[in-house]
């Protein structure tokens, strides 16, 4: 029976010649990754289990990003850990304030994740390096723990969806509006424990930055990972950002799926999720109400990447957010940020009213950098819209792409861009 | 009997001839300030007064700046109560994120208040603007409210230091170290309840920016307020920005004075106020000791402008700081970080390591965006030093200039630079 592209990755670093849905497997890993929230809970359980050391100094990855700049004492005491932690171990890939970048912007754009690589995060976001046809995905803060002692984790091999996609998208229209889509055609169950699998001839007209962006939201359909088949476009961005091999796995022909999906890039539209979920979408030519919003954040692991803030920037060139409105546009990385100072991006948006931030989750997930009080309302490109999500139980949030939140912050309402 | 600088304005607004030391008076006001911390206890004793009606719509600044963008739900609903009173009052000069700055670096950048005007503010550096020529002091939140609602407030008219400076300060020399190096000689209890007024020769080769740092930490020698004496500079800085008319106050010949002090300007040396009071300071020669920081803080109302800026750029160009340190530079307003992208100074900070966030108080008052750790340690251009003043009790500030703080980042350790 043949194999998915993530059952081909996961057998390999199983050091199995096949793997079968629901089997379990102890496999090696390439990547271990943890954040500054879930770190310190990762490095308590290690030094609790008393292991001796690590597996690989240049396999860990510690990413100072969701409360940095230290939002408050609490979050500098969990950097202070991380980076006394990363100091012992003489971890190669710690990133702090000034050097880094939120996270799942920040592996790719240093290469430190690529095709057929197996990487276990702290976060349930790090299913976005499956853009780069690696099989990667969130775990816990002990399974990261254990990662980064043996080099090891175990999985649960999943089943597949195969998304194949064709067509090419319309100006204005991004990868965003392709997993708003997707999620809101499947529910933010429609993958649980599955693998989603892109595929298919529409790929050449997707940038990295659009697979990056669809393999992050997998999560919002429960899925176990996003993978996307490895092309021409994903090698010229490896060789770019890394100079060591990569084994490319493809499915077999005759793997089994779950379920095939057939998508015409070409029919996508502008698509915003309604609160409290991903899934509630609507294309921006559905949405008939005005819908206020006092806040538009552009930016997050989900669209803090230059195409993103080119988009944007393209957008605001001259014009004004609307009276009222907050926008705050957070470039995903310190390199982003300066790119978006060399080619005049940061200029427009602060022209425009928009502040720049230095890279950080930040309000994503409540986090700092533009929290809601109550009964305020935020189209914001991040990739959650539940409950209390950018703060109080009673502001709610639209997700949506960089254009369209760009043009909501413009027009003060939620509306989409021609 | 003579008046000084101060008790001319206070006259002035409160209808009188002269007033003398001691005396109290009731004096009609030119601007109430309030910021986001501050401003929501003033509206709250607003409305429990029943007040009708604010004074006049022009001449009350509500500044969202602490912790903005909103560093969380408190501050979300801090900023929402002023927005909704900035909105119900008509009130003009309300900023919010995106147009904002530090209150005292936003105010006379925007030209909002001038020589001979008498300003009160919820913050207590609201003595910046003496800088200016003006009468300006901290208040407390219900004077605030008053202010707001009657456009008048009491003062007990202060006595005054008279600063007869002399001569030009050297190289690397700024505004910083000459508050510094005063607040060092009289303590923090120096000018307790007195006016410091700042004349001399030496006020020529003062910028305006110079002025207004000095004048910022007046409160920091225990200051009613710091006022410098009116001169070509002040108008040329006043001419760009407002175009109403200015009465100059000069301190009468035979004007009393509890206590005058000269200093010539180049004799003074760069200065580091050491933990945790403002008056521990050594100039850098006396640091022998290697101190070694955790982060660098460059911005503030102390010395977030774009002269704090280029300073701090001319000494990072080129170079990266420290291993080990977090160097956060945020600019006062807008206008200033705007500035600092077109001036190529942007590109400095980010290519030097610096993170450069939107305007914000920021770390200064331990609110966000830099908070210390336990045992941490941080040179900032900030104007506090107290326990605790930028995170945990058991970290320490050192207080020092742009050009001190830039190239103790790039040493690791505190430094001065020739």
């Amino acid at each position: 029976m043949g194999m998915t592209m993530s059952q081909k990755i996961l057998a390999k670093h199983a050091g199995l010649e096949s793997v079968r849905e629901g089997q379990l497997i102890r496999a090696k890993l390439d990547m271990v990754l943890g954040n500054d929230i879930t770190s310190p809970v990762a490095i308590n359980e290690f030094n609790k289990a008393g292991f001796g050391g690590i597996f690989n100094k240049d396999k860990i990855s510690l990413v100072m990003d969701h409360f940095t700049p230290n939002k408050d004492i609490k979050a500098a005491t969990q950097c202070k850990q991380c980076r006394e932690f990363a100091g012992k171990y003489d971890i190669t890939n710690y990133y702090d304030v000034g050097e880094m970048g939120i996270e799942h912007a920040l592996l790719p754009e240093k290469g430190l994740i690529g095709p057929g690589e197996l990487c276990i995060g702290a976060d349930s976001h790090t299913c976005t390096y499956g853009a780069l046809g690696a099989f990667s995905t969130g775990v816990g803060s002990t399974d990261m723990a254990a990662g980064m002692a043996t080099g090891e984790a175990w999985f649960k091999v999943p089943s597949a969806i195969k998304f194949n996609l064709t067509g090419k998208l319309n100006k204005y229209v991004s990868g965003k509006d392709v997993i708003l889509h997707i999620i809101g055609m499947i529910g933010v169950d429609g993958a649980l424990y599955q693998s989603m699998e892109f595929t298919g001839d529409g790929l050449k007209s997707l940038s990295i930055d659009d697979r990056l962006c669809i393999a992050n939201m997998a999560i919002e359909a429960g899925a176990k990972n996003g993978i996307f088949e490895v092309d021409e476009i994903t090698m010229a961005y490896m060789k770019e950002r890394a100079d060591r091999d990569f084994d490319i796995f493809k499915a077999d022909e005759d793997a089994v799926y779950s379920r095939v999906i057939d998508i015409d890039l070409s029919t996508v539209k502008q698509t915003v999720s309604f609160p409290h979920l991903p899934e509630n979408t609507k294309t921006v030519d559905e949405i008939t109400e005005d819908i206020k919003i006092d806040q538009a954040v552009i930016g997050s692991c989900t669209n803090g990447r230059i195409s993103d803030m080119r988009i944007a920037a393209e957008i605001l060139k001259g014009k004004h957010i609307a009276k009222g409105v907050r926008c705050i546009v957070i470039p995903g990385t310190q390199k982003v940020y300066l790119q978006c100072i060399k080619e005049g991006l940061a200029e427009i948006f602060v022209n425009a009213g928009c502040v720049l931030s230095t890279p950080t989750c930040g309000p994503c997930l409540g986090g700092h950098m533009g929290i809601l009080a109550a009964g305020e309302r935020a189209i914001s490109t991040t990739n959650r819209n539940f409950v209390g999500r950018m703060g109080h139980v009673d502001s709610e949030v639209y997700l949506a792409s960089p254009a369209v939140a760009a043009a909501s912050a413009i027009a003060g309402k939620i509306t989409g861009i021609k």
